[in-house]
């Protein structure tokens, strides 16, 4: 079987460590270890019966549902099967400029979207050592190209947060903005750093987001994206009718109402990840950058391919390697945040078969 | 609201009825009224857990079901989120030909997704008055020019079938030849005509196929394409690799095992749709096309509009109008086959509207 270039593979991963899918710990995909809400569960099972009906193709519920999350008006707002539907029809619209600046290393699907019109990407790679911001940026395309930029914010996998206002100024710069906040629910609200409340004052901005990482439900696919009306009434028309399942928009409606799950996520993700930094920072050879997601992108003195199979073999646990980023290649791995006592896993974990590969 | 251009659009109809849409007997959608299966049902609920993960992006387990049922390798199959989402692609192929051969009245998805892609169209009308065959199709195209064409079969909405060998002809004539078989299943294994037996020597055809008619789960999502595994592998690097939802798919694989609910259905269909056929002839002002899938398309003496307003308002049925097959109009409407008391219903309603239009 071939080496997986998303995390979250677990039959890929079954398949090395000599078990069911079920028994692999998954710290490669970045889920909300606490989700998915009881609230969400039970909006599936009462609404079961729908599945005999096809999906409303306006999704008017789940719009309203988001417009009134985010302050916006419903007409602005186009649910997605994930974000990564959503990437497809975004990455048309910058294929058809004369170039794509592509903020390296990139999650990987953006490279898949763009290759499948054409795009020409031009990649402005971050300087890992110290993630200082994105000066440079404004110069790297020539005066006069018309040029789309696509970035995620926070950055994955380096888990970096941009300033709202250091993303400003590209909004003039670019004719195309799109900006993947697919983890940016992560950040409570006065961390927050979305360029959503900007959708209704700049044409050219789109904002993806995601559903399924912080209510944990990636299986179900659900994604959206906010831009002006216009645009997402193209993609509409270019894509099918029906793409969000029914189960899918009663999950996403019930887990928007969920204030609770909300405000526990926050008070889990913050100490549990200063925590999981400072253990994983003390095990020899490992330094992990300090992020601002619910996951850890750490650098490795020994081998990830190696570490990573010794992992799922002795421990079936599943890490990210860092293969599919060209930029980083095998001397870094990502980590979810889990619950502190799957994160004490992974550290015993570690350092146990890092401390034999050294002995 | 703007009136649907698909069945099943349940807002609208509840919005024109003024009642909710799960109040809505819903005869615009052709759905099998039997299902969805316990055993599917079951599936779903047993494995709701599975949606903390992502699905497998290779959907490993659904196409080895898949290939078992139709006798194919598995990797001439390429799951899809319902049979829209792998008409898209089907239509970017097409596109890339001179011409598309659209045989008319057609599903009205086709037009979206050959627009999706500024496919050149040449329409194929059949003659509704005998309904005959494709005669002149093989002429329709100029000698040399590189076409292709997208029919169905059984044809929606008439519901004609045509025989495998009516069929065959065209794999040598069309570059390109793709066939949606999203109601094939519904004809029983000695009255089915598939082409999937030939993938395998004619790397120019394409089989849609969708399991949610059959398995009542449009709200799910759920189809799959049958082709050369060179075609299907670019299909699956145009899109993302998540399109399948582990619901549907875990659906999927439970419906395909349900030997019972399979006969029960054709037990169903064939007395019901004969009856149901005889009584809609049977009212004055009304001819049905005798069809071989689950709906029956009728020709109406009076306004097609009107009759479907008023079974909204009066009797809160939905009706399926065809102003969105230019080639129809105003006086043909579409029905499912239901239940043999909900069939009875319709035809008490149609009778009492039709018998005070005319008093």
């Amino acid at each position: 079987m071939q080496r997986p270039i998303h995390g979250g593979n677990l039959v890929w991963a079954a398949a090395k460590a000599g078990c069911h899918p079920s028994a692999i710990l998954d710290f490669s995909a970045s889920i909300n270890p606490l989700g998915p809400p009881t609230s969400l569960i039970t909006a599936i099972q009462s609404n079961l019966a729908q599945i005999t009906h096809y999906p409303d193709p306006s999704y008017q519920q789940l719009c309203l549902a988001l417009g009134a999350e985010h302050q916006v008006d419903p007409r602005y707002i186009l649910p997605g099967n994930g974000a990564a539907e959503l990437l497809t029809w975004a990455a048309r619209e910058l294929a058809d400029l004369e170039e794509i600046i592509l903020v390296t290393p990139a999650f990987r699907d953006y490279d898949r979207a763009i290759a499948t019109f054409g795009g020409k990407v031009k990649k402005f790679p971050l300087d890992l050592s110290n993630l200082s911001g994105l000066s440079g940026l404004s110069s790297i395309s020539q005066k006069g190209k018309k040029a789309g930029i696509l970035i995620n914010n926070p950055h994955n996998p380096t888990g970096k947060i941009w300033q709202r206002e250091e993303l400003l100024p590209y909004l003039d710069q670019f004719a195309l903005v799109v900006v993947d906040e697919a983890f940016m629910d992560f950040l409570p609200p006065g961390e927050e750093q979305s360029l959503i409340p900007l959708v209704k004052d700049f044409s050219n901005l789109v904002i993806i987001r995601s559903l399924t990482k912080f209510y944990s439900i990636p299986g179900l696919r659900l994604g959206y994206a906010i831009a002006a009306p216009q645009r997402l009434q193209r993609w509409q028309e270019w894509r099918d009718p029906w793409s969000v399942n029914i189960l899918a928009e009663v999950a996403g409606i019930a887990a928007l109402k969920d204030q609770e799950f909300r405000q526990q996520t926050w008070d889990w993700l913050a100490p549990t990840r200063k925590k999981f930094f400072q253990d994983l920072a003390a095990i020899p050879g490992l330094e992990p950058h300090l992020g601002a997601a619910n996951f850890l992108l750490v650098q490795s003195q020994t081998s990830v391919a190696q570490l990573q199979t010794q992992l799922l073999q002795k421990r079936k646990i599943l890490i990210r390697d860092c293969l599919s980023f060209p930029e980083l290649g095998d001397r870094y791995f990502r980590v979810a945040i889990r619950t502190v006592a799957e994160n004490q896993y992974l550290i015993d974990s570690l350092t146990s078969i890092i401390n034999n590969v050294k002995n």
